[in-house]
């Protein structure tokens, strides 16, 4: 079989390398170039010298459509407004497109300009599919250009998937408590994420509604619940680690439910999902045991005395996250088995 | 001023030892004895190097009477259960007693041992206090016996208290979700705390409602609320740091309130307190700001989209949840100046 | 191609999991059996959830015998002197062996009993090879038994061959300062290996010539470079981090030697090893960028104002300081390619 | 008494707010200025919450001849080359200053220039002391300008000054093996020192005699052995803990020695100093024991395989290799008990 061969627009980023760094252990995919506009010339094993002796690729700064003329699929891990604006180029290209940027998500393009400003290319919005595979598979099939989900919303949504499928929830009382790690925070130096900022340290930030990813996350939950709008609390964490999102979820219970039977309902549901592990009852998730593999670990629990659902998530907002969902959609939408080049486990510790 | 003279009955732990130094350092207090079964005969400096240079005293395991007869102040710092069996003897010395433990921090004995077990010294119960000086030092001034507040407790409780006393919010609509450091699991070797397994982790325990905290949260907010009962959730998570506790707490406003009176209303009722800092507005509690220091910092924010208050705030499980607030206690009941002893900002990075 | 069966005795420390981990990866091999007598009847993702999804083995207590009966390779992830009790029944299995212990390390009996006590298994000394592949890979390839480097040796001896073999340094001089990460200690619960104890700390251990790692380390020295004895001074810390050795190695230069030549040299030395990266001159090595590989990173440079050589090398303790490169043993001594299952590189951060 | 009135010159920083900590907890003296260009206006609370409660002060941008014009004494906490450019200035004020750039530590402008660069003000080096308390108290009492010895040559000199001074080590056999916590390297955003940069990671820097500490450590050596020159190894590594430096320090031994003379000889060198604490034998510094204190522990060793002494020194960077030496220097000069303020034990875990 030939290799399909694959660009990554914006490679010098902690998204950006972890692509090159599954990408270059993808057994179908030939890597055939990275771009930077800083770190043009340079080699991506000197700003990433874990990745020495896997590849020699030089950080280049490449137009858009020049990568498109030769590379099969375009992944673009660019900041949120820089995507769109080479979109109109690539999405002329017929290439297959992995945007993971927040540019393409939300459907609805007067609540993107809300919450993240212009949007100059809302023609496109529907060419794109919002690729969650294990919620949305189908459609992602058939499309060419995805938009792969943030991170803080996967762990949300492959969380919630089940019980809110079900009805079994109010939507009204939702509440989202999220911890990230710091490579969420990107590459760029600032202080809040120097070492000494963090480590020994834990806060909240952009606590009461202020977070980017809440419409992301409120659009899939409606989705899911099949209803006009879902409003929710969410408050994201800084947690003093490298990688992960483990989210606890809240919820207030339409009636009385079991553990057991929760758990068979979302043992049930994601039975056949390659990258979803539900925990056994009475074994909770830990970021530990996710970072480093393209899973989401989930567990539930029912407060009898409030009546309320607790749903606890883990992935690695890397992978799961970002790069390995990217590439997991890759695969679906090029025909590959949907699990290549993503079956590591974690390591721990 | 003659100083007063401080044993400490269980020494060799985390909360132990933080006594020490943080009673070492007191200007009043002598130290006189530090107990411990395991490691009698050897000095507190061989078990914590760190304090070397501030005390010779040697580990012993003098019998609690003996103790009560050479000292003014006895602090307990044993596990709940072995706390009871010698607070009989202790309690005839007329000696001024600070007990760390759970077990005279709940009012009503049958809850104790629904979540703790069997309770040896109910007819004690009325003679303790329940030591959070913010909210009840009026009660603890005329006692002598301190029930010292649990750290997750301490948090929760001072941020809510503004709140819950005004009727701003709804009861039955508390979530809390709770974040401690490792020091809270004690020195106790085990697996779940090797450096190993929490390094680059983060997991919630004990879901569900499960956690021994959970009734003595609940009689707090009852108390502040001058209600019978509130039934709250409260999920408490393990962080990869040593030290702090930061609760992120969501409960539905009871009418839309703005933020800036929020604030108002809680600089306003903690602006005598010399340890609770209530952040500026746009700002957020850090674990790293508190820890090594007596202090709790609040903060709160208003979720408009859902119309619930969100407060946060953050301490020291060691000092604020344990060791500092004990010595806050002895010195009220012993006259002192409260913040005698206990006036250190935290050391950052 | 069959594939190889493999077992593991000793599966449930940290060791025992890395090698389960990357044998379950292996194309190659169909790992049967992993034994704990601690945790007999556990599944071995009770104990490690990261491996969920990879295997549903079940944590035996059989008998060396029973296993040998069964499995191509065994692998041994014992302490040492427990190892040795049960490798007369299985030598005479005439399966093959990588036994991870110290066991089987020094050739010298008497030197094993002077450094970790009775062994009771000379006679079986001369049918295990030492098997550092990049050194001694020729003898390797012609045994079935072997004695799997320790982790500090590996850094040490990979660091030091090239100079050490062309006759550069003196030999009398030289002195290794050498960090570790804390997996290193295993995951039996203990104070010092505590999160608390461990975090936001750093400490030498053993020092002044007391840790077992020497002779190991002397032994293979002394064979690169042809001479009866050598002599060095090495000094063990403990770093605050899960993974990685990281060994900072002086000895002084026999003449004047350029940073140049000894960079080119050590290229040429390591020019066809898979697994050894000697780093671009002005790069250095760092943990994070071999941990989680089979790679040992290497960097000289040269103190031109004191005539001393500095080579810095790591490895991950775990990988190539055990579990992957018991692997890369296994796969000479039964003919696969050497860098079977163990090319994951790095994932950073 | 009157408060001695003090201000900081370049507070911004880790060091500058580390003094502003200390000093606002100082008895004796009121800080009455922090100065920063870049966060003119702002509080320095909202750069450290952590110092809320404990000042009201805002950062200026006073010109240096004002602030010499009201205060006492003058810190300097700015980048090397930026102090030498206004002492010139501060010099004819008649104010007490102590500096913690290396511009005045070299007492040869000409070291100083191949090093660091061109130095303005050399006829000033006359006036400046090198202000290592325990090693050159008498000199630092009859002078007013402070040069404040670096981090790693406070570690470095406490270190080796009895055995250099007794004549015990042969002078050119010195390596000095140095890990040092992020602090160090400043609160300016750089990639380097990003959590998850640092974070599980360990790595050398200016390997090969690069480090800009080493002619300050070859003085300070030269000057305790009553020599002209001493070339030593010097390698600095990064370490992920937020402060501390810990030196492990080899040299030949002249002659043999037994551990315990050698440990009765250093206990009696520091027999009398508040800030140094000699090990107990079998005992070995760890940087968490000093972390948060003026303490520098030191252990001693000897290989006695090789005839090397092996010393361990650990201090806090920020306190007794920066900020709490400052401030021990300026109680000397003005007539303080030397530990006023400074006797705060390490916070632990």
């Amino acid at each position: 079989m030939e290799r399909i061969k694959a660009a990554i627009i914006g490679a010098s980023g902690y998204t950006g390398q972890e692509l090159a760094r599954l990408l270059l252990a993808h057994p179908h995919i030939e890597l055939i170039a990275v771009t930077s506009r800083r770190y043009e010339g340079l080699p991506l094993t000197r700003l990433y010298p874990a990745l020495a002796g896997a590849t020699e690729l030089i950080f280049s700064k490449e137009a858009p459509e020049a990568l498109a003329g030769k590379a099969d699929v375009l992944f673009l891990a660019l900041p949120h407004q820089v995507s769109q604006n080479i979109m109109g180029v690539l999405a002329e290209s017929g290439k297959k497109i992995v945007d993971l940027s927040a540019d393409f998500r939300l459907a609805d393009a007067a609540v993107y300009e809300r919450w993240y400003g212009e949007h100059t290319q809302k023609e496109l919005l529907g060419r794109f599919v919002y690729g969650l595979p294990e919620l949305f598979r189908g459609e992602i099939r058939v499309k060419s250009f995805i938009a792969n989900p943030g991170c803080y919303p996967t762990s949300v949504l492959l969380g919630l998937a089940p019980a809110l499928g079900k009805g079994l929830i109010k939507a009204d009382t939702i509440i989202i408590d999220s911890c990230s790690g710091v490579s969420g925070a990107g590459r760029e130096p600032q202080v809040d994420t120097l070492f000494c900022e963090v480590a020994q340290g834990f806060k909240a930030y952009k606590v009461g509604g202020r977070h980017r990813h809440i419409p992301e996350i409120e659009q899939g939950l409606a989705r899911l619940a099949g209803v006009e709008e879902i409003t929710v609390s969410f408050t994201p964490h800084l947690l003093p680690v490298n990688r992960g999102i483990l989210s606890t979820i809240y919820a207030s219970l339409v009636e009385e439910q079991g553990e057991q039977e929760l758990h068979s309902l979302y043992r049930d549901f994601y039975k056949d999902e390659p990258f979803v592990r539900v925990c056994p009852l009475g074994s909770l998730p830990n970021i530990s045991a996710v970072a480093g593999s393209n899973y989401c670990d989930i567990a539930v629990a029912v407060d009898k005395r409030t009546g309320r659902l607790i749903v606890i998530s883990a992935i690695d907002n890397l992978i799961k996250g970002a790069a390995g969902q990217a590439i997991q959609n890759m695969n679906i939408i090029c025909g590959l088995p949907e699990t290549t080049g993503l079956q590591a486990n974690s390591i721990f510790p």
